[in-house]
């Protein structure tokens, strides 16, 4: 079979949530205020999603799952969107070779849980993924503390069309 | 030939205007609101020229086509810089493998056109292009609707010097 | 040897200091208002550490280096941060392909000194490393002044374990 390197970056934020829902990132659950979004809001999630989705030319998280309360993703967790992905991969021949993540934001603090996280991650996606974190100083959207941004970049192998 | 495989990664941010120019995007005209800039305001075809630009090691955009209403760059259109750099790349003996563009901002609305925007970077570029395009939730001056960011990574082939 | 090629993406952001301390980026020192930070504030090299460190799954800089003022990196400059992970690297059999850093500021001005600032990380890092650089155009964080931020990108080949 003839492949092609592929590169796919993704990025994606969202808000704080004021209510007592739960916070999910990286398909893990932490301690601390939730994360608004149709789904659950799991940035790391979703910015993953969007390089895989670059990388296939599978469209994006919003053409995928949709937008909105009445959309597929409305209410899925982080795991299952990931999986539903990682199934297409699959299914059109796309190898994962390697994919890194960013998180930028003020919590939650991602050092403790980074282990756990990368292999839950990789576990769905079956390659290495590599989770770092960082915070703006106080400065701007997420070092106000007002939400969590994510950039993700992945290299596949796809099959030439 | 001895090639090595380079990585580039760029990023664009620009206001949206308060005239009535036309929007310019991923070198495609858009409805709605134009973007400021020296150029036509593309930050799609900036920050992809950016990532070029990083992985042959050709400088950046501004040292390519100069800042300010004199520059070299000053009112030209998105489509003529990317081929400019295209035949650039293509004279130096660098070949782009993948490139990988994400869009932050509440508008335009990317999705119904992102199938026409790719073939239309990908034409100029002689690889293939995807595009992404998500929002940060209200959040910073994208989510505030003051302008609109983007950012590229691409793969390339660079001839040993 | 069997290697695999890995990703790795970085992002670091810090405010201008009040203070009279110098400025430092790329390794390079500078004309004007110096970076907060526990080390020397060096956002591009904290974003190409964070960026190795995501490639080689080494942690991140604050597992590496620590955080606060009684950190390993307290008072650490940028130079020799890099060559301490640099030297991580080389005892794991990671070997550098190519490292792209994007700077989001309005000063300093990097064009004048890009070639110096490359040559003085690729020299550390012993593999090609391209610097540009951008503005938000007055917008956010970075537009306003009140600090810098970097993205880094880089290719790496990892020992398989």
């Amino acid at each position: 079979m003839d492949n092609r390197l592929s590169t796919g970056l993704g990025f994606d934020a969202h808000r704080f949530a004021s209510d007592s829902r739960p916070l999910f990132l990286a398909t893990l659950q932490w301690e601390g205020q939730g994360i608004e979004g149709d789904s659950d809001g799991d940035v790391v999630v979703h910015a993953l999603i969007d390089a895989c989705c670059a990388a296939a030319d599978l469209g994006d998280i919003g053409s995928l799952f949709g937008v909105g309360p009445q959309s597929l993703g409305s209410g899925m967790r982080g795991d299952a969107m990931l999986s539903t992905v990682a199934d297409m991969l699959r299914s059109r021949g796309c190898t994962l070779r390697s994919a890194s993540v960013v998180v930028v934001g003020n919590r939650p603090k991602v050092g403790p849980r980074r282990v756990e996280a990368q292999q839950a991650l990789g576990s769905i996606l079956h390659c290495p993924v590599s989770l770092t974190a960082t915070t703006t100083d106080g400065m701007g959207f997420t070092g106000h503390g007002e939400g969590i941004a994510a950039m993700a970049n992945v290299l596949m192998d796809v099959a030439r069309t």
